[in-house]
């Protein structure tokens, strides 16, 4: 029985201590309070959790103690795409034995001008072939330079051990040709807050969003508000997610989101270098746009 | 006293086995050949090594047999730019353990909306402060999607540990922006083939080719020929270089290289997935790329 | 009393006789089409119309002709954007001379690297000021290279002269930051059929679409299923407009608008050169994308 | 007999009178110092000579003015690229009337996504078959999102009537591609005077440079010096020019090459809108720029 991906994902950040390790105390602790929201599941290991950062025993470290913390229902889904296709399809065995039930493979992205649909088909195809659990393919132009788009969408959705895509180009265009293109078993998730109303009205599944990190009720709601056919007050909660995007995620990124946590009683903290983490200036920036939403959302975690 | 970076470098190729592993003595044997020749040295792992697919192990045994064969006088410079700060630290090191005089550092690249110019200065200083060898920048936009810019060079110029930069963007103006900003002692290095004779022209101290791992020779004798002030023979040269480069280097990156070393007598190979081999249609195109070329300079190696 | 902009418009082509001129009586044969519709009016002197490569007095006798033909109730917008201020009020002042209630002015954008937001604001305030009728400001990118985002719409949505925008860059996630900085009264319009659904959940009034040249009534319908509250039928509407804009608009702009009106009984025709008459291939394909669509909606006109 | 564009020719200003109309008085006191200069001769409705500004009259009154006021010897090429190809020939019959040897052609470049290799070389060639004059391409893309490669300018160069191109993309490379796949004869000049050297270095015959409306004598001087064998004199002289172009061309734009002739004693003035004059930041800068010039140089023309 395939997963079922409707809802919304957080992608996990990873909490560092004074110093530079990895705080596992702080990073359970954000997820006991994940728990608690109607979030659908997390990601391990993703962008938003700095995963290029991270050790191969540290990256074990998180993948161990989140799924030791989720709670019952909530769906993990673990990082995994590397450079090299060997090291992908490694990495997602390791997550697999792990007791992950999917992972989320991201483009392979260092030789772009190299990258031809070709290429791309062929390395998701040997990781899906090899990968003992379910893979999602992972499209982030932003940070890779690389664009899945619908065709190779298409051809990948027939192979029966790829279930879906996160597509986080923030392009309704692009998602919609996707929707179109793939069967209708395959699951499309948005990965763009921005565009959240409009992925979910163009037929995506549910969503993996960074703000989701910082805000979990408000985009949970936003999407219940949509699947109960509740159209304006969907719209009205887009509304107020754009702003918060905005500051929080697309300017600042990672450093970003860990403000935005801390701001809200979560474990931000400092990112890991060169990552910096947010300027006074951002920070008070992030704090007017919190301040902004109505007093309900913003009620501490 | 400062290592000088004259002449023309190749970046290694990584042969790997059939099956997979990384064969040493492919890699050994081409070391050999290109002792040989007058190049200046070498770079270990670097974009065309594809080092971005090793393992640490993997990397590891290279870095120790180009130093065990290296010819006397073979300058080497170890890549160790990884995307976080501490991990290209720990590299580094590794290098100057392994006795290695120089690291060639490219820049990070994964969060790229944020790695603006105070976080990549921010980096190299960092990695510079703690290298026990000197350090140059590498900027290589085509496969990072970031590039270093005059400014950025003249700031960290300044730093005592960092004696230059690989520049493989191929902009003869940025080359020369640099060039005009960064002290005199500071040692720019031109990353590509198409622009070598303008690059040495507007005041590149060496290159750094990847087509000089097919054409060792061509490259190096384009280098005599504008160091004697035969300026004419440069440019000639330079006509040859240009579809070479293109057909070789620029259409299908390492695997081009690959390709075109086997047809020259080195051990070339296939790349490892997700790289792709080159097709039959752009071996053929290479192959008469090179039979057009003078026959004094494809004489196998 | 400010013009009411809802529902969808066309924005007409030019056809041209054998040879070369303006065929003012295959004009008029189109607009007498299309009056049967339920478009809420048309664009003249648009992109699609292919205004940058008709002279003066041309352009006088197309807006003539339409203004002659128009069905009562129709709205009439005149393409009025040259690349100079003085041009451009000229233009304007011409299409009010000749009874067109509003303007539809695009960026200028020859000298790109200059026209930061200043010049631009600038410039569509002055040439708000001197104009007799109101103006919508007019964005289209993949056409100019230049987008006017949310917080340039937002200072010129204070102008009471200026009434709306029309944003052809597809881009959901800008339409939405525009709407949430201009004032509601602002009207703002979608450019692009592939995300008209979407654009419509985010609040868009309207939209001006090259491919209600070719299919108005499919257009329509999606706009009037949205407004009536049938999200389901927008919805599957939307899948069938997003095949047909890209074969017939996005690919082959103009000439494929021309291709598709000439293959539903409407008066095509060849664009001017350089812009090239699309290819057989390019035919045959708009030929099946159109033959897919449901019998009633390709009922020729 | 064909043309020789051996040399440096400067791309006219088109100065304004306060209010607005263009000033024959100052066109042609800038012409009357620019004679008494080395320079090769003058392009008259350039990118520089906002020709895109102009009306058509406007247009007649500037070709007619410096026609009759050019010094013997100095070469006219007269810019003449519309968006239609009927209108480019036009006005290249216009400029041949008006007795201008030769038209500089820049790429159509509204409809860019239908402006493929097939599209420009039809228009090309068309214009060229029609012209009484020869005529040299022109590929701007900064400006206009379209550049000519090396394919393209070698299928084009086969026209006996296109003698040449202004290549000011900036790309070293390209220029080098384009010279090696045109025959001999065809004349290629660079548009970019910050790789003037290098440019000349890959093969350049000349150039058509705005820093040389400000700078004509320092231009011509680094021409004559690389022609003279002189390497590191005309190496230093880049140097010179490097900030110059940044400064005064590459930033600011027409406005910025007006504010550096003013302040060398030409006529500058203001640009047309939406063009905007330099800000007084800007002013300075290209104060200071200019002023760090050797005396000599910079001695008032």
């Amino acid at each position: 029985m395939t997963l079922d991906l409707q809802g919304v994902f957080s992608p996990l950040t990873t909490p560092f201590e004074t110093g530079g390790p990895v705080s596992i105390a702080d990073l359970t602790r954000n997820v006991g309070l994940y728990n608690r929201t109607a979030l659908a599941g997390y990601v391990v290991l993703g962008s938003t959790g700095e995963a290029v950062m991270l050790s191969r025993a540290e990256a074990d470290s998180v993948l161990a103690a989140v799924k030791a913390t989720a709670g019952a229902g909530k769906i993990l889904l673990a990082g995994t795409g590397a450079e090299s296709t060997a090291e992908t399809i490694q990495r997602t065995q390791r997550a697999a034995d792990l007791g992950y039930p999917a992972a989320l493979v991201k483009t392979p992205h260092y030789y772009k001008p190299q990258y031809k649909s070709e290429a791309l088909i062929a390395h998701f195809r040997r990781v899906a072939d090899a990968a003992p659990i379910p893979i999602l393919l992972y499209s982030v132009p932003q940070f890779t330079g690389i664009s899945l788009e619908a065709a190779e969408v298409a051809a990948l959705a027939e192979h029966p051990n790829i279930i879906g895509i996160k597509d986080s180009s923030g392009s309704v265009q692009r998602l919609s040709e996707m929707l179109a293109a793939a069967p209708p078993s395959f699951q499309t998730l948005s990965g763009s807050a921005s565009t959240l109303y409009s992925s979910l009205a163009a037929g995506a599944r549910g969503a993996i969003l960074a703000l989701a990190c910082v805000l979990p009720e408000l985009c949970v709601e936003l999407y219940a508000a949509y699947r109960a056919g509740h159209q304006e007050r969907a719209q009205k909660l887009q509304e107020l997610l754009l702003p918060a995007s905005k500051a929080i995620v697309a300017g600042p990124g990672p450093a970003g989101v860990k403000c935005g946590m801390d701001l809200r009683g979560y474990a931000g903290g400092a990112p890991r270098s060169p990552l910096l983490p947010v300027s006074e200036g951002v920070r008070q920036e992030i704090q007017k746009v919190l301040a902004a939403l109505p007093a309900r959302e913003v009620a501490c975690a």
